[in-house]
């Protein structure tokens, strides 16, 4: 169609699909203005009609047609119409056929298609063109009758759903007492008989709904249906999707007119789908479906068996070879594995759509390093294609797909940390470690929530389930930390403690039974289900990550508290310790005892005893450390928690006491009530100091520098064993770098004060021992007003490391030990809330204040070291604000290093 | 004293008090830079002389001389010495006298004087000139050898212990000696023979300490004295105070030399002290005290009967006459009441001193307000010179001061509501008040912290004592909110509830004992003191304040939620309700328990029964409030605390549950045993309620916004309560402003999405009542986030609140109820924290914070009404910094409601 050039108030809507470059040159040559133009599905089949790949013939109706005719309420824009006219007697002419002619007849297809897939939206109209009179001829002419009045009902069915919006239910209704009354079970054994009539019956339909019959001029029936097309874009549904998509509301959508091609007029026919490279494993090579004499819809119903698209090789060897051909041209163009739809018609290929295919996370980096190799792709855009959620996949066992699909699902909650995890339930950590040693059983521990006494029994489970706790609960970043699979926040689960049963529901799990955890969805499902384990050595893989460490210029630390974190965390690419939780350490059976004794000390010289006691512990614990990360930087961050988390809880004591008060009320001999009355009295002095070390907010106090004013003598004892260890560990020929992060700072002044007094234990250590040791004092910007005064900070800190879980609570004001199990839930689901803040970096209120912290820091120190330790360090939208800010490093759990390590690429990659 | 120039390598560093003119023009007339280089005292001298005031001849050696001094660690700089003994020269030529000379011997004092007075560092040497020859020509020609002894050991032991360094002790020891010895008790009884004997006793003290005899040549005397005062601006005890004080370490202190007068040399002669107004009252006479015959320390020291200045008026008439001529003259030259000291030497009238006289707070406004009548100063001058904390004194009932110095103190707490409280120690809520109503007794409730359920006892009370709770307490909150003077966090009193009886070290105090608290001073006092009650309507403040309105641009609004509180407030000068605090409604004795069976509630609509229930009594409290505020804005807060504070606390039900179930075991019949079960039952649901509340962190938990997002039926009845009064009040003739506030917020979809539901309640109500309000609605910024991202929330608010005690707390990461009785002491104490942020706004990260949140939000819209409701809004420097920070109001309790008027026009004076 080469029209006129259109007249200056009228806009040029309609293009041939072999006009891709009319369009180019109406956008200045930019591919997504084309997308933006004529709709991704009828980009594609331009481009395809370009490459000489056989497309059926037709024409797109812009997206600028689209909204033009909204925002006039209605009315065909300009000579919109002229223009569909004009471009079907192009198909007439290209095909041979005439639209709405009795003896050579020309039918179209009319289907949406907008910029962005929108597949809920995909408003599809068959076989536009045939009317009674047609389709007469047509059955006299061909004698299949059957087939013919099957497409004809289909158009009198679509067309009477999607342009007349009648109720697709009605007309099932008819097919399935089609059915019945044939006594048949399945469409496909329908008679032509049977067809007749539900096409008559489809008819009065459409009659009785709209009060007017089904239109019977073709012309009719495109102009309709082409409008049905666009109103469908202001759909509430079309609406909805694109408000939960995030797709800008003034895109509108195209419409694509395609002649038909039918797969199913005989055995010389076929349909299929097929990708360019096999979707689970990646290898090259085409596999799919395909059926003989069908059509398309029969492909993907499962109604009939399928054959492997290797079949096709025998049974339509030049179809086959040319369809081969035409997959090596599509990929080598998308340079992209393609996910094809191919109809023959009476031995002619037809390719109906082509899109970038789907696939596995071991198909997507097997194919990213192919591509690479094969000259196809870069690196760069290797490492782009691969999406840093896809590398969790190599780190954690999953879930067997299709067992998955066969169990059940009986519940699901927040997915904190991923993979799967099959074991026997057991309802407190003792039971799950005592089950898991002696009996080798494989244990999930399942608890309301968890407490650091139960960390023991976490580390011996496969996975951890609670019916509280949120991203950011101690059982989550445990949980993290260390590997373990976890569901939180079940709220539905009712555990009932001295049953030992759990409640779902009406559904009652017993300790003992099987249950599987998929931490990757949270889903929770009955039994015990097989697990597939993806090795993290996987070559493809390894090599993306490679191409992504050679593009970041962030730097991927770990957090790790103890040797074998770190080891394996160096394993995964760690580049350094960017957090070594010093309070986990205290938690240690024997340890814990001393620091209870620490707490509960009535004087001084007791305090200081059972801190000395502590020193070689620590120390040793720091001396591992150093050795496993020989040459790399460990951050030490001195004690955080409040002490209260070292003692009993509040309630618990409250509690206990009340018990023993009705033991004692009740107590029968003297000797009982004296036994009593001393336990009493113990209970009583322990509740004292938890009371006296009660307070109403704890994240908001003595902890942290605080509790290292108030207390020298244990920071000073931490430092102490950091450089004792350091210096062993130097004198051993290992290279420690130890960088001791003082937490919780909200003033300069605390900063100052701390960092003079350890500093001046670390060079007396040093002194001591002979060694000079390389080693940094810095501060962790966790409360807001560290970050607004970071320039007064900066004078004293060597480094700032970002602890963005606490900055996102006083940020927000919201407690994350709460919250996520409570209004915050709300807020996601409303959609008050745009993303969970403690899963990922806030860009707007936390990422400002972090700009002004870096900026206010390096104006004072350029070169000031700056990195994140806080949970959002393995979140890649996260890395990516701190890329953006110019961090040195994030750190994170060691299972989100490798993950790190890409999404810092990706930031780079982005940002060019 | 016309010296030549100076050459270039060598500063003029002595000026005679004649030549003041030349010092002017040296520093370009600037008088603080005359006093940066004469010293305070010397500058004050000096101008003396100009003004032709009889002051003894002498001559100060600069600032800049004894910064050259140290700096050259310890040498005279350039010829500092000749031009000192240029100056003795002059000295000698005015007086007619020789320094050293036997027969008509000059003799000086040597005084330091930095730019600001350091009182604990005033080094002095009199009587330098004196030796043995000197003293001994002296005796034979006078016959006065007591006098004149006196006067030389005098010089010895000042000389001895300012210049070389001997303990004064020393010297004391040898007096005390001597008494004994002479069997008298007083100095005054000590013959000339005791006196010649001390001073040869002295002279031993000195060679002993020094190795050296006392210098007996003059001028070695003054270049020593000198030295020392030099010296003694780097010592530890002015180091110490000028650190305390906030003074620049790189002042530099003057010396003042000035020739010697003697009052005590006959009947013709005298000393004295006066003030040119009476400080307590201000009234315009002179007020003070002197003694004939006598030295300046005798006057002060109170060992002899002073009379009163009004007697030398017969006594010496002349004498008085000139010293009221020249009192009424410095007052005009220094436009302030002067504190003068003078002696009369042989009938000649000589002033040593003269400085701004310090006053009580009613003296200031007195003597500000006839100054500006007798038009010595401005208006805006009288402004400036009553400091805001002054006006409270007008404001609440003082201890009276001469009881209080015979009294005994027994404690001292946290000053966190000003103003005298005497009454009974009553330990709980419900005696305070049954003792006040039933009795008619004066009560001090003391608890070791209150809660909203306390507050009945608190407003009975006359005050309130604690043992825990900082300056942002509950306690703290209700006391100032209410006007009851409070002593909080005295943390060495033990109350033991049972016993009822407090420990304070080893004293016992039992309830009912009379005790005296001093809210300003933080003071707890034995026993039932006296008061003094000002008023409120001391016309000189009421005109200060008058003329402080018309020169503040911020407005005064109040923080009330009662009629009553607003009323207050209007007659206070409140300009409008900043802050209503709806949650102090729900806690009236008869509708708790409404507030509480909503919040158990089973079902969704015996939920809304309960809020229907809270409808009217709400509606009441505006209505109320509106009436009282007649055309002023009235701001109200929706419901923002959790609503676990509206149940009981936890372990108070553990508590009654125990007891319970004691009772419950120890029940014999079946009736007793049905009963207590069925309390358990309630108690048990009571307390699973609460543990479902629980929440770790409640300050960063469910309240505010969150709450009205959560049960929208709550807020949507506080507007509608709102609303419905408003058009009653409207209706009866009066103009109700609100102004509907929602608190909490930290991301503005919470905004958008409360304020259209309420906006929508708002409308309906005046559609269905047929009248229009002018009404705005806004929101509290109290949380960083909020603060970080006003451009956001200004599309939305129509209004900003500071709410400044939660964004203290979480720009801090500090937890207001548990730091002022924690850590946050320690900090103050140790100088970590330079204030305490929850008393006065934390200029620099907070203020940040704030300055950020004023551009973003004004950014977007230029009309937004910006306030500040926290505790800060009645704290003057946090006023100055709103400000400078271009607010429209703060908002403060009633009772500060003055000072903030006051204190805001000092910030428009201190900003000129």
């Amino acid at each position: 169609m080469q029209s006129e050039s259109p007249s200056k108030n009228d806009s040029r809507y309609v293009y041939l699909f072999g006009e891709v470059e009319a369009v180019e040159k109406k956008v200045g040559g930019d591919w997504e203005e084309v997308r933006a133009l004529l709709g991704g599905k009828g980009a594609n089949l331009a481009e395809m009609t370009r490459l000489g790949i056989p497309v059926c013939p037709g024409f797109t109706v812009t997206t600028e047609a689209c909204n033009a005719y909204l925002s006039a309420t209605g009315r065909f824009p300009g000579s919109l119409w002229d223009q569909e006219l004009a471009a079907m007697k192009e198909l007439e002419k290209v095909t041979g056929k005439v639209f709405g002619d009795l003896d050579n007849p020309l039918l179209v297809s009319c289907r949406s298609g907008a910029k962005f897939s929108m597949p809920g939206m995909m408003d599809t109209v068959l076989n536009i063109g045939l009317n009674d009179d047609v389709v007469q001829k047509w059955v006299k002419r061909s004698g299949e009758t059957r087939f013919v009045y099957d497409s004809y009902r289909r158009l009198v069915q679509m067309f009477g759903s999607v342009v007349l919006g009648v109720d697709d239910e009605a007309f099932e209704k008819v097919i399935t007492e089609q059915r019945n009354s044939a006594g048949v079970t399945s469409d496909s054994q329908l008679s032509a008989e049977d067809w007749m009539k539900a096409t008559e019956k489809f008819k009065q339909i459409v009659k009785d709904h709209t009060g007017e019959s089904f239109p019977t001029d073709p012309y009719d029936q495109l102009k309709l249906a082409t409008e049905a097309v666009f109103r469908s874009w202001d759909g509430k549904r079309a609406i909805d999707y694109r408000n939960a998509a995030r797709i800008p509301h003034d895109l509108g959508t195209a419409v694509n007119i395609q002649t038909m091609v039918f797969g199913n007029m005989g055995d010389d026919c076929a349909t299929g789908v097929a990708m360019s490279r096999n979707a689970s494993t990646g290898e090259p090579e085409l596999e799919g479906d395909f059926l003989i004499n069908a059509q398309g819809e029969d492909v993907v119903a499962g109604t009939r068996q399928t054959q492997p698209i290797s079949e096709l090789k025998e049974q339509m060897p030049e179809v086959y070879d040319a369809f081969e051909k035409i997959s090596q041209r599509l990929e080598k163009h998308y340079r992209n594995m393609q996910d094809m739809e191919f109809t023959v018609e009476t031995g002619e290929l037809w390719l109906l759509q082509t899109r970038d295919g789907k696939r596995t996370a071991q198909a997507e980096v097997r194919i990213a390093v192919d591509m690479v190799e094969e000259g196809l792709i870069s690196k760069k855009e290797a490492v782009r294609r691969v999406q840093p959620d896809q590398v969790d996949f190599f780190l954690h066992p999953q879930l067997d797909e299709s067992e998955r699909k066969k169990s059940q699902l009986i519940a699901t909650g927040l997915n904190v940390s991923p993979g799967a995890a099959v074991g026997q339930v057991a309802f407190d950590a003792d039971t799950a470690e005592a089950w898991s040693r002696e009996n080798s059983k494989k244990v999930i521990m399942v608890r309301p929530e968890t407490k650091p006494d139960d960390v023991h029994g976490m580390l011996a489970s496969q996975g951890i389930l609670t019916s509280r706790g949120g991203r950011a609960s101690h059982a989550a970043l445990v949980a993290r930390q260390f590997g373990k699979p976890a569901v939180l926040g079940v709220s539905e689960m009712e555990i009932d403690l001295e049953k030992r049963q759990m409640k779902i529901g009406e559904r009652i799990i017993r300790e003992g039974d099987w249950i599987s955890l998929d931490g990757s969805s949270g889903e929770v499902l009955l039994g015990e289900l097989p697990t597939v384990v993806p090795e993290f050595d996987n070559p493809y893989l390894l090599k993306v990550l490679e191409w992504a460490d050679e593009i970041r210029r962030l730097e991927v630390w770990a957090n790790a508290d103890s040797p074998q974190d770190a080891t394996r965390a160096r394993s995964y690419g760690a580049q350094g310790i960017g957090l070594c939780r010093t309070e986990h350490m205290f938690f240690g059976a024997e340890r814990l005892p001393i620091v209870q004794s620490m707490i509960l000390s009535q004087s001084e010289e007791d305090q200081q005893n059972s801190i000395d006691c502590l020193l070689p512990l620590q120390r040793d614990d720091f001396h591992g450390l150093f050795k496993a990360m020989d040459g790399l930087p460990v951050v030490i961050r001195l004690l955080d928690p409040p002490l209260h988390e070292f003692l009993p809880a509040y309630n618990e004591l409250v509690r206990d006491l009340a018990d023993l008060r009705i033991k004692a009320e009740l107590a029968k001999t003297p000797q009982q009530k004296e036994e009593t009355a001393s336990q009493i009295q113990l209970k009583n002095d322990i509740l004292k100091r938890v009371e006296s070390l009660h307070e109403s907010n704890p994240m908001l106090g003595t902890r942290g520098v605080r509790l290292g004013i108030l207390i020298p003598a244990l920071t000073k004892m931490q430092v102490r064993a950091i450089f004792e260890a350091a210096c062993l560990a130097s004198r051993e020929g290992f290279t420690p770098i130890p960088e001791v992060m003082i937490p919780l700072t909200c003033h300069v002044n605390e900063l100052k004060l701390q960092q003079a007094e350890l500093q001046q234990v670390a060079r007396q250590v040093m002194e001591d021992e002979g060694i000079e040791i390389k080693y940094k004092f810095g501060t962790m910007i966790e409360i807001p007003r560290a970050a607004l005064t970071a320039d007064e900070f900066a004078e004293v800190a060597e480094f700032f490391s970002f602890g963005t879980n606490d900055l996102t609570q006083t940020v927000f004001g919201i407690s994350r030990d709460d919250a996520e199990a409570g209004f915050l839930v709300h807020y996601l689901e409303q959609g008050i809330l745009p993303e969970n803040p403690f899963a990922s970096l806030d860009p707007v209120g936390v990422g400002r204040l972090m700009e002004m912290a870096v900026e206010y820091g390096r104006k004072t120190n350029p070169d000031l070291e700056i990195g994140i330790c806080g949970e959002h360090g393995g979140d890649p939208s996260s890395i990516a604000l701190c890329h953006g800010l110019g961090f040195n490093y994030v750190s994170c759990s060691p299972f989100r290093v490798p993950i790190a390590r890409l999404a810092a690429a990706h930031a780079v990659l982005d940002g060019d």
